[in-house]
């Protein structure tokens, strides 16, 4: 297929995306190395650089080049026919608001967020509410307005712009059926790891150069390759960068190795997603990763299936011993499994463990979607939020700070974006079990400090794919079903019963 | 004044000024951070963001507004005025070129300047021989498209492209004054350095840390705000960065701290210069620094008529001994003061010595001016080239490696950049002595650690116009006269004579 349409097509949207990779170095350079004073002349770049590319997709006549591409003769399940649907979505998205509603947006989310931070401190809802109302007003609007372009509702068109495809009802189902599920298995959690020896929280202080190599060995175990990508810190970790060259970041805590480590191996896990999309198509919109909770997907499943296995923990024990130096029982393998696993119900979902995290963000799901839909009102979140978190996790905050106050997201005005971390999670405990499947020796592998079968099944099933598929086709395609939490809840009955 | 046609111009500029912030934090990450194998997309990246950045200056009727602003009323010798020329002379630089001999030159500039890589190292003149023909070729192309849309010489029109409103007539006139004088000054500094005794090199191992951190300490002293701005480690040391945000490099020899030393405060000029910039006028033309010639005098008042005088090292030398905890004749004033106005004639600019390393430049401009000219053919270079070393450092390259193949700046298509080096140098020592003039306690405060009078005195005096003045009225108004080098010449005599 060639039409001079889609050629077009396939110029701007290239540009348009190698002007995101200079936005994504920016903002990666910002968090890691920018000193505090210059800020604003960051913040000046970003804006530019962003408008450009807004004005790249909106001033360029792209819809009659998408129309004229639509009549051309494209092969069924091609790349170029899913490029064409990505860059129909994409343009849909961008064209969906007026100018004035972005405008408004962008200033009133920097307002809320920026009084977020002291209102948070302070343990103040009040001092925030106002601001809380007119992020939710305009979100509200934007949420109608995509809902009229893509025809989706109101919800659903926020939720299309983290994770293109998903549909709250589909979320309804899996969330409410691991909602019914999570309060007994909780209790029988948590009566089990009574029977358990007593946790012994590894003493440091654990050298930060030591922590550095040790995630580098680990990281360069996984795959990541040092020729194309970076380990950095910066105050909250991310992975970032731009094509070929991936930057994750991480922060060290020397009195605690143990969540800086896997944090590097959550972001690894995001970082071989994006070093594993098809080059062919790079800074195309059908080259780019598929959404949200397939990326999520992708850090858990290192992070959570892989790195917390006892299989991991048996070729890294000895590892964690030797770059620290230390050879006690606090770094024997059946303690470090044990501090790996360990579900405490707690208020603040970033520290929260593998079993009770979705509680958390089914409570956001629920919240966020009332809001929304307006059957929830602001004033009465703080009421609504510590009832969810007693029925689910059987816990009362005892004040905002430790509730309705604690995440950034809403506030910057992010509605739509939690039930990715949870479907991400399914979706890594399916993939996982469809490999081990596939291939029975995974997890012996994994014990000799191997990766290369997982991480080449991987890039197979996933990460070569890019956009291609939706993320419902991918998994059919690879685990022979669409996301079924039946499998996350036997991987962690697995895990915590047994 | 506020035509709508000047403010549509202002708007545009500032959309140009930004994305050349962007390009200048992506050219400082390639150099400092980036991973080897991420060399291509950088190189998309920052073509992508020239693209656009020349697409603004030549897409939008740039030329119709700066017409309809020339009638409108504007004061005489306003920022406005001042930043309407330099408007007029970036889009002329712009637009005098067809954008197929750009991209040639561009294509052909890359390809030489590889090639001219594995060239020097061979010592394979000839090998370079045909790719510097077509840089050279291309390069008078531009050079004559030039002249005609700027009304210049063709070498001028080079020139102007660095540094703005210099001509070579001055040039000449400058360049022959010191090439007379050099021959036989050079003779008595090397009588004269025969009576002293002898310099003792010091011996390291010196720290890494210690190198750094005494940097810093220079750095601050001087004034350079590490809110605004940070040091790092490249391959070539530079001044990068942008607005708000200025980021300099150097690289350290664990064996020698003294070149790393002088190269943090060679770039610590550039960038108080950068820091100083009138905020006001920022991303516009007129807020800019006026040309490579004043950046270098910036540069090298700071590092060499402060940094190697007797005053900054009577303050420098304690520290010297208590960074590196080394207490011994090696780093005493008086060696330290032999070892940083140590003349020698040798064959390689970048290795030179502040008195020799004007014969070095002298040599280049001719050269070039000829190449340009046609006077001279590129076959005939290595010849012409020794000749110039043997009269004015009697001394004879034995190869081109030492010879002419030892500068990336011709292979790279830089032709018409070699003089400001040497301009940088008298005016620097043109501006110290009105400087001294001013305020007679500077070399005294400097002999103590303060360097806020000086600066504050460049600052006022240099800094804080940005382009409003050419460099040659800014010279008049700050020093009395037009660079003259006999100011430079008597410098050397008081430094290197007594």
């Amino acid at each position: 297929m060639s039409s001079k349409s889609y050629k077009s097509l396939v110029e701007k949207f290239h540009r348009i995306g190698v002007i995101g990779d200079a936005i994504a170095f920016l903002h990666w350079d910002q968090a890691t190395m920018m000193p505090e004073g210059s800020a604003s002349q960051r913040a000046e770049q970003l804006a530019t650089l962003s408008v450009l590319r807004h004005e790249i997709l909106t001033k360029n006549n792209i819809d009659e080049l998408l129309d004229k591409s639509s009549n051309i003769n494209i092969e069924k399940n091609s790349w170029e026919l899913a490029n064409l649907r990505e860059m129909k979505r994409i343009y849909a998205h961008a064209t969906a608001l007026p100018t004035d509603l972005v405008d408004a947006q962008s200033r009133a989310n920097a307002r809320c967020e920026m009084e977020w931070r002291g209102a948070r401190n302070d343990d103040d809802y009040e001092r925030l509410l106002p601001y809380l109302e007119e992020v939710l007003k305009l979100c509200r609007e934007v949420a109608f307005a995509k809902s009229e372009a893509l025809g989706l509702s109101p919800y659903d068109a926020l939720l299309d712009q983290y994770e293109p495809g998903a549909k709250s009802k589909n979320i309804d189902f899996i969330f409410s059926e691991h909602a019914n599920f999570l309060p007994n298995f909780l209790q029988e959690v948590m009566e089990y790891q009574r029977t358990l020896p007593d946790l012994v929280i590894p003493k440091g202080p654990f050298k930060i150069e030591s922590q550095m190599g040790l995630g580098k060995k680990f990281m360069a175990a996984i795959g990541f390759d040092f020729d194309r990508g970076r380990l950095d810190v910066s105050h909250h970790p991310f992975c970032g960068g731009g094509s070929e060259d991936i930057r994750i970041t991480t922060r060290y805590d020397i009195d605690d190795f143990s969540s800086s480590l896997m944090g590097i191996m959550h972001e690894t896990g995001h970082a071989m997603y994006e070093m594993g999309l098809p080059k062919a198509w790079r800074y195309q919109p059908v080259g780019a990763p598929l959404g949200m909770a397939i990326h999520e997907s992708q850090s858990l499943l290192i992070e959570m299936q892989v790195c917390r296995s006892r299989s991991f923990l048996n070729y890294a024990g000895p590892l964690m011993q030797e770059f620290f130096g230390v050879n006690n029982n606090e770094l024997g393998i059946e303690n470090l499994y044990r501090l790996y696993t360990h579900v405490e119900p707690g208020f603040i979902r970033v520290d929260a463990d593998e079993v009770t995290y979705p509680a958390h963000i089914i409570l956001r799901y629920r919240l966020e979607r009332a809001l929304i839909s307006g059957d929830l009102s602001l004033p009465d979140l703080p009421t609504a939020w510590n009832d969810g978190m007693q029925k689910l996790l059987d816990i009362e905050p005892p004040n905002n700070r430790l509730g309705c106050l604690q995440d950034i997201h809403w506030p910057s005005g992010d509605f739509g974006y939690f039930p990715t971390y949870t479907l991400g999670a399914m979706i890594a405990a399916q993939l996982y079990y469809a490999a081990k499947l596939d291939i029975s020796s995974i997890e012996s592998e994994i014990e000799e400090g191997k990766f290369s079968t997982l991480m080449t099944w991987l890039n197979k099933n996933i990460h070569s794919h890019g956009s291609r598929f939706s993320a419902d086709q991918l998994l059919n395609t690879v685990t022979g079903s669409s996301l079924d939490p039946a499998i996350f809840q036997s991987h962690l009955k697995n895990r915590y019963l047994n």
